[in-house]
């Protein structure tokens, strides 16, 4: 599998830089017969893109969609379907000055090891959070498929800095979450939220976050182990966005703290079916789905761009230097990872309900 | 790729059940010319099968590895290594129980619905903690090819239920953390540690846990974004162990809480050479490797097997009912998890250390 | 892919050499339920041992298949299946001579380029025709899945020398291909065949070959291009089988020399269905299976091992030097290779059955 | 591996349809610092498109390439590479006739069933031999790091109906087989080639035709046996060609009918090195290059388009009918896919050296 590959059964190819000509993907796998337009995609990019929120980058792009292939009268043809997105505000003078001088958090000085002096470090190239475009795009279509067998996906910002959730949001509130700017779909918590992420920025600083996320009607038994469980692709997947330093599926990040006695989750019946009784496991286990709602967590670091003089180090002449603060930044992951969040739990639901046949190849009932 | 199959370059396929003939693991695209025994792999067996800590399951299982293929008078050939393991002790009556009545917290329902009726639930099957002994086996191979340049993987205990540590081992002290039962490299919390696992076997109840892992000696520049970043291919890898509920590079778990201010790791000049001040990163930028330490942890789920009766559901007459507790079990993942994580985070670094020509596919040195 | 892993819904992966300890496969991606016994892989292996037909090596191997794990209670769980194949009567002495001195023909010396110094050179090791026994014993699967759906595999011996087919070989003279010595379908040429093969061992010779394979009933529109058209797929699996130098699908060699108009097949209406009036494209078009009868051909070199001297190089001195004439050798691949290259059209069929769904994960109606 | 993605190291995902907007490839795992423009690409392209040669399709396409990633300041960062080619000279209005009617020969059938009536039909959609042309832009790039390790590829047409070549051509007659419209390097062939094929087009009929190349300074010891060796992946990507029907590697379609001491080729000393005395095995032996020429041949079916009136069956009235002769097509596939099966055979070579180290991830040396 190449680099820039992922996916078994729905699989994406990612190209494009944040300051080169074009972001895009190439989706391979989709079903035939997927009613898709570009207003579909453009729907989910537009939670995504810079200026979806106060609290982004200034960069102004409109991230417009085209899809060029694969759709035919409307629908989809079972043929790789590529998706471009052109970049617009392309400013990349304030970038020369980190040709030799990597920006301390972000990849600059990494990708120059692995890539030699031919890494393009405009925007951070290849490493900025603007590929997760790609990932959004892509995600929608997945979530048109998803759409089909009831599966909905859902998240929300539930921690900023010190603010954190204390509970879970209801359906209800995470179909409003993005209605307020911090994008956190509880009421008690979003205007506190709101007001962190205003000091933040008043203060030049950044702040941490984290995203959960959560599917709703996943049949039961999706997921391919030992390899290909629910859980590990989704984790190869979310790794790939930029910032992310952890994951929990359930309760994960607690779990460590708790006995088995209060952890497990037992089974009873109801409506005929078996199901849980508790959710501690957030609807995985084995790798495979319970039936249950699927609840992840993504842990974002703070932004490592700032408007705070930081040191780094010249790399051309090993020595010192000093970066004086830099432009366009977004002084939270999370609050514009929440679509991203959604689209990777999307895709990686999809490609697995294709791996075991609960979307065919074909759907022949849309025609 | 295959279900049961993982890595690029220096991959493995996995097989067997708990309570089957054997399990078993074919090592594909390790170089020719590593000298190689089965003392080398028994040795990391060694330290995760049964009996190994105290506080471990009673199942008694020598875990004798044989190498069956890819190995010619003493050195690999560059054909697959196929390495089998014999399973001695196995007693499956108790599960008979488990074939309608799902032990709650495993994977014996979710296995149900994925498999069918066919699925083998004797001792969880191909959902037991069991089948990471063949990461281990695996994992044995890429330490040796490691070693070679200097890279060394140490993994300890650092939390057993609210007992957790402060601060991050010295390499010393990680050398020295299979001497103690609870496998916590910090002398100050391993007896804490112990204390807490007597007393939980004691009750009868299990407990959850944490395990992080270090590399030491990593070359800059390692990894294969956007899909296949350092830190992307070890949560794919990681979240095939049985137990794990999240994973963390660096500073992940705290990384909401910070500021970009607290978080970001400076850079300096250090030996006429370019390395982070700080390590809050854990070793990884854009999912290439620094050259800094590597570090990451893996929490693990108290396991789900108790002493005490659990309510589960009869999945055949679709009612509720209460099982006994069983049999063999470990208290708490996390003490004989170590090995398995260090080898998980050994094959990820070989696989991308064949990647990119820093391990050629002939040792032509070694003979 | 790892290099001895071939197919992306039932995958084999391969090891093992031809004087080590055995050979082996393991099947991942079988659906669960498919009642399987160890004498339904026997029953395909015997048609390929050593011994099965006369013309073939003296070395005398039982090939017993034992499956290690996947099976259970009778019926495959969905889990990988490994089947080992032990080594009997292995003579590594004569092989001796070719360390340093590569018999022409044989991939001794490419190999030793390959894999340095290391590469076990006793009986062609990895290279040898012994190793198509695993491609042998997970076909057996494949052919017990594609018996559901009614899909049936032949091949036979179509030329051997300047013996060749004139014609294509009925349904019912295909069943009785293996009953004579030179497996060929056709009672006109079996026997003259048989001449030549005789003659040719007198004369301490070889004998190139040519075996064509057909599967019947097999559903149209399988296949998945561009890169894993049915042709494709099963392209790069023949290749793998030691000793093909060409691959033709219908009227492939002839192709070239043919106007359109001679070679087109015309639709008709037959039966209610669409059908090709003529099947001069092998039953594939575009890569996809048209429902007509898939027709393969395969050119078999004549084996390289012989009773005559032969010049090579002694590769350490780098000099000229003969080899004396070598052991145990089958006299025309062909007539060995027919159950091996039924066994890859099989599996490159139940592959893409799979891959569309036309064979679910779960058989839950064999229970 | 997705469907319409290829190559292990060096990997291309294309896309795009006859008649869509415009055709395209991510190339993914090319090394960081290799020079790369346009022209690169562009001249590689023009001797695949429409009118490069007399006896091609009238349909006029400049085929101007575009790179929209992955190239930075005239090199290759080592970011997936996008190529767009946009469709200019679409007609579809003669192809509304082949929604129901399928034209015989072609894959309008077998995609019907394969993707519905989703499938894009126009001018071929997914199956015309325009696809190629991606695989030629790609193979540029192929080209371009092949010639760092002084390999060169060529390729001509050696058959064209009865016409056909008795000799191999010399390196010299290679490099000039694009001077006659034939493409036949053969001086004393290639008249008689043109005659035939200006014979046919007065027939409006088409013709059968053989493309055979050759490399040149391939290093040994290339491929990855058993399922990735250098002719199992050639086969793999080549029967992606459309219009291909067989591929020999050496002396491949005459193996069957020789004798082994006819076909062996015996080792020598020349310069110092292991060489062949001769190339029966058409550099190719195990799945590995001997160090000779590779030398590979490829049967085309004579074009299925044709001006005579053909029988099909409209397949949404089940019932038979007749096509009038249809517009724009190719006499002969060879003619136009001379450059295709040489950007074949250069990916899989540059696949293989990236593979085994031979060329390195970043090209330190260009800048």
């Amino acid at each position: 599998m190449s680099a820039n590959s992922f996916g078994r059964r729905f699989s994406l190819s990612c190209f494009g830089e944040s300051h080169g000509e074009l972001i895009g993907v190439v989706v391979d796998g989709c079903p035939a017969g997927l009613k898709l337009s570009e207003r579909d995609i453009q729907g989910e990019l537009d939670k995504r893109r810079p200026g979806s929120t106060l609290y982004s980058t200034r960069r102004a792009e409109p991230d417009a969609a085209r899809i060029v292939s694969g759709v035919f009268n409307g629908y989809t043809t079972g043929a790789p379907i590529c998706i471009l997105i052109t970049n617009r505000d392309v400013d990349s003078r304030p970038y020369e000055d980190f040709r030799f001088k990597p920006r301390p958090g972000h990849a600059d000085y990494t990708a120059r090891v692995r890539y030699g002096a031919f890494n393009d470090y405009r925007g951070g190239g290849r490493f900025s959070g603007r590929i997760t475009a790609s990932f959004v795009a892509a995600g929608a279509i997945a979530r048109k498929l998803l759409a089909r067998l009831g599966v909905e996906v859902y998240g929300h910002v539930c921690q900023v800095g010190g603010v954190r959730a204390e509970r879970a949001p209801t359906l209800e509130e995470l179909k409003r979450a993005y209605e307020n700017p911090a994008r956190c779909a509880l009421p008690e918590l979003a205007g506190r939220m709101e007001d962190l992420l205003r000091q933040t920025v008043a203060e030049g600083d950044t702040v941490g976050s984290m995203v959960e996320a959560f599917a709703f009607n996943v049949p039961p038994g999706l997921g391919d182990p030992v390899f290909h469980g629910l859980d590990g692709d989704l984790a190869a997947l979310i790794f790939a966005v930029p910032g992310v330093r952890a994951l929990s599926v359930g309760m994960g990040f607690e779990a460590p703290s708790m006995k088995g006695s209060e952890f497990v989750d037992e089974y009873t019946v109801s409506g005929g079916k078996v199901v849980h009784e508790t959710n501690r496991c957030g609807g995985i286990l084995g790798g495979i789905s319970t039936g249950g709602v699927i609840h992840v967590r993504v842990a974002f670091k703070p932004p490592s761009t700032a408007f705070k003089k930081v040191k780094t180090v010249n790399v051309e002449a090993v020595r010192e230097e000093y970066l004086e603060p830099w432009g366009r930044y977004d002084p939270c992951i999370g609050v514009r990872a929440v679509p991203v969040v959604e689209a990777c739990l999307a895709l990686v639901l999809v490609d697995h309900c294709l791996n075991q046949g609960v979307i065919p190849v074909v759907l022949r009932d849309e025609h």
